[in-house]
């Protein structure tokens, strides 16, 4: 059940141990929702102790906690790498909305959880977590602004646009499958076109 | 916290002790998720005991099935009159597209669990509620389709444009609050000049 995108987003660097319990929290949390998952089903799915669990994790929560600030790091670090590209604001909000579709395309396991259970966070994963939140609105927001500017876009709202933009690809997550008919790289180059529109955008 | 598009689901004519349980669901399922929830913890919102909730619903999972079946028909309702309003595909698209947003900014408690929880329902209720959200979709197609035969709308991917569309509307409930800064009006109003842009209308 593990999709390529959730077991992608705690690499090598880990302790083994640590990886498989951050990966059998995301599957038990998606399977029966976080406040209904105990430590036990986490520790179970991973093939460990309880007691195992508890060296590494103090509580359900940290691994919420650990998986939400993985998450949005990542959602994040592909807002910025999109702004940080070289040419036009038409091209980096293209590139934005094809990596931030395709993130929660491909891993809308755990883009569902990172999206529904903050109100579940521990108060300082809570802080931290919306801080990111609000720099990947931010940045978004930036290359808009960038792009009216420039006169490549023509907005009447900008964070309302930039809300949208995000709400699109978010909720890509929710109704996502692996059964779905489009690829996540098809769907991204089909949601860009149709953000370019909505952007005003002179030649999309 | 009950918010008044979900008291305006379950109108008079329902016994008021069934309603009441319907109330103290939506508000138990929204508080600690639906797995998390027990037919004591309803019983107990409501001002009831367990007992006197199971004359009226036989199981948690036939509160979330009439919670869910009441909130799908509720926006099939408002997409199919859209669809059957005086004017042109431009005009049925933007009301369409403002209903829909106002209804899960209103309804974002129980717009929440009735998109989220899909998952969790009994069979026979899967069932039909799958076949309304087919519906909803397809009623949103059908208007794009007259647009773009009428030359009122431009839309290369009319499947992958409905579900952008409906999408939109749907995310709305995961992150609006009662203490959003634009009314649920104003956002309808903004979110059908995006849409309609993104459908390429000529004259949006």
């Amino acid at each position: 059940m593990t999709d390529q995108a959730t077991a992608d987003l705690w690499p090598g660097e880990r302790a083994e141990a640590a990886r498989r319990l951050l990966l059998a929290a995301v599957e038990s949390f998606a399977g029966r929702g976080y406040h209904a998952t105990t430590t036990r089903d986490i520790a179970t799915a991973a093939g460990m102790s309880p007691a195992a669990l508890y060296i590494h994790y103090p509580s359900k929560a940290a691994l919420l906690a650990e998986i939400s600030r993985t998450g949005h790091r990542a959602t994040l670090d592909l807002v910025e790498r999109a702004e940080a590209a070289e040419g036009d604001p038409v091209g980096r909000m293209r590139r934005l909305v094809e990596d931030f579709t395709v993130w929660h395309a491909r891993g809308h396991t755990v883009g569902r959880i990172v999206n529904n259970e903050l109100h579940a966070l521990p108060e300082d994963a809570f802080a931290e977590v919306a801080e990111l939140r609000i720099r990947i609105e931010e940045t978004v927001r930036r290359i808009i602004a960038d792009g009216v500017a420039a006169g490549a876009f023509d907005v009447p709202d900008i964070r309302t646009a930039a809300r949208a933009v995000t709400s699109l690809g978010i909720d890509v997550s929710r109704w996502y499958t692996d059964r779905s008919s489009e690829s996540p790289e098809e769907l991204g180059r089909r949601y860009a076109v149709l953000v370019l529109r909505m952007l005003g955008a002179r030649n999309a």
